[in-house]
């Protein structure tokens, strides 16, 4: 089986490095981790930016299931990136594995950075009163209802490790779920 | 043509008079705007989240094309459940269109926010040493050459207006370029 390792570990500056692990783990399980940054890209060609996202999608659409980073990202949801990424693989009927090394909930997440407030209809709102989600998930729900429903739930440790970028035990628990599944076993 | 709206508009206070609107400027070019809170959804079920995923996805798979709004959500990047439908509706090989009100590239964005600096090998960095994406591209790249090649660049005004959350030039934009689609001439 090859999955498509989808994170903003690609925007990390041992990148290469995490995707030879990731990929070596995936190995010993059996299973194909493609990596974006296999693709090779001039990064300083004109349309470099078009050549990766021409080379992840042919990554992707080569791959029977995507195992997404949704650690949040510079905010309180997932890199935008991998959430496309999950979002495409989903819409292709690919098997769909994610985890993220936050466990907190969605709405906790939003009030440690934003002002959240109870709006008098008793639901929670932000500065701009905009609606907080709060219905005890990690992230946004259609990120995690497509993982219920099309591969496992979001994979998430029981505490945030100490290296929430390299830490990849969350990550191997997705992979053991993605060798079952190859196996035809349930999970 | 029947569009899927997808943003964060969901979480306004005013989220169903902003759905009406919407709708109605998809129905004075003759398309047909398919809004998430169209759908009758009990909140107070247990399984409220699941039942708005369910229906969403019924929705973007009646649609034919998707109009996203891309204005960033409470962080840099766009609000994840919409980048999600984006996504999927692009992996279902559907016609993508979108628009921000937010006209900044994302890197002069994630500066605003985060402690961005360069890197020893030129490229930017935030404070955790992950790289800044900084191709002069107004989000991720997997979002905005989806749009490229499946529907129509980004839409986004000349300045940001004064009420990103309410003003429609931008999404009316979107429709317009989706009804010469429905109409055949392109656009």
């Amino acid at each position: 089986m090859k999955i498509y390792l989808a994170g903003p570990d690609v925007f990390l500056p041992d990148a290469v490095e995490i995707g030879r692990r990731k990929a070596a783990i995936c190995a010993r399980r059996g299973l194909t981790g493609l990596f974006p940054l296999d693709n090779a890209v001039d990064l300083t060609a004109p349309d470099a930016s078009l050549a990766i996202f021409k080379g992840n999608e042919a990554m992707m659409d080569a791959a029977e299931a995507i195992i997404a980073n949704l650690t949040p990202f510079r905010g309180p949801s997932a890199d935008a990136g991998t959430v496309y990424e999950l979002g495409y693989m989903a819409g292709r009927g690919k098997i769909c594995f994610a985890y993220s090394n936050d466990p907190t909930i969605y709405a906790e997440r939003v009030a440690r950075s934003f002002a959240v407030t109870k709006a008098e209809r008793g639901h929670l709102i932000d500065r701009d009163a905009l609606t907080v989600e709060d219905f005890g998930l990690p992230d946004n729900l259609m990120m995690i209802h497509t993982l219920d429903l099309r591969g496992a739930k979001l994979v998430t440790p029981r505490q945030a490790p100490a290296d929430i970028w390299h830490d990849l035990t969350a990550f191997e628990a997705c992979v053991a779920l993605a060798a079952n599944r190859a196996a035809g076993t349930s999970s």
